[in-house]
């Protein structure tokens, strides 16, 4: 996974490798987010009710993540960072931003990543709980990246980044998941060709 | 599910309530199923290899499925009968086609068959031989359906199927499963307004 954007990747190397009970508040930190993030989500979990849920105390969460989205992240188990992965497509006008959304999407894919990316998916996809965090995820750390900086109201951007999502979400169901030929075989630059038309009808062109 | 297009509801009513025995066999026959279309695909797997895993005569599982392709279906546990949500559509121009596909795509799903479907989708995403079985089915009877008739080399015809799936496919997850907001309460009429040019577009205008 070197040279990939990874989540994991940002834990810093003195945070290690430590003694064995300090890795296992850790452990019990992530399990309680898991557990309260998907029963109340983003929004109705605070780092002090994680800490009192995994029984430890609230500088222990403050000592191991650096935040609640870094905490949120972590829990979802995403294997990679969507503001690494999306980093400069809010600079874009529509028509590159279309091309450079797809090209992130298969840039990711086409990585040793893809195997964890697969994993990823059925086993959100699979889960009701996990659903609800990917919904949360989606819409704070993707959606408001691909529409940042283009014009409408906030209902409109926020119908069309959801629209820009049924696209995304199936591209990378066809081909990497379910696997549909002649699609899963296509090269990245035809994939871009074909699809990123349809992207740019949705960020910005009338509906 | 009264009035739903259910493969289940196919079976007469003379096949229903015999005695245990047979009912066994029924049964038996379809887990063979299950794993021989899971693990040789559709066309590695005859009738005749089906009754011989369920260690039943052949004759039994021609009494049972009217063929394969019941078979087939039935082993993935689709919820609804493509044939039928789908009727029609190969006679329809490619404007009135992407409309009406996202049409039979709402209407099946805003039925009270949409839990079914849900778990459906969600485990057959969540498992790895699920997911070739359903590539197996949407190649077969969905794609072929969508695009019988238009113009294009079977290859053209078979990469534009591939992506009116992935528009279909991530219109239902989006919408149905993951459920993200506004697109998840967004009218029927209005869903069609948003996506059916861009199904349009994949059918048969230039890529």
């Amino acid at each position: 996974m070197s040279g990939l954007p990874s989540l994991h990747g940002t834990v810093p190397a003195s945070r290690r490798g430590r003694r064995v009970g300090t890795n296992d508040s850790r452990e019990l930190i992530l399990a309680a987010a898991r557990r309260l993030f998907a029963e109340h989500g983003f929004d109705g979990t605070s780092l002090r009710q994680v800490a009192r849920e995994a029984g430890v105390d609230p500088a222990l969460v403050h000592h191991f993540f650096k935040g609640k989205d870094e905490l949120f992240a972590l829990s979802v188990d995403l294997p990679a960072d969507p503001a690494e992965v999306l980093a400069g497509v809010e600079s874009l006008d529509p028509g590159q931003r279309a091309e450079e959304i797809v090209r992130a999407v298969l840039r990711l894919w086409e990585s040793p990543a893809q195997h964890s990316l697969v994993a990823f998916l059925r086993g959100t996809i699979g889960s009701k709980a996990k659903t609800a965090m990917l919904r949360e995820l989606v819409t704070r750390t993707v959606l408001q990246r691909i529409m940042a900086g283009l014009p409408g109201t906030p209902e409109e951007r926020a119908l069309r980044g959801n629209l820009v999502a049924t696209q995304v979400v199936g591209l990378m169901l066809v081909r990497y998941v379910v696997r549909l030929e002649p699609l899963a075989s296509a090269a990245p630059d035809e994939v871009v060709r074909l699809v990123a038309p349809n992207i740019r009808r949705y960020l910005a062109e009338p509906l």
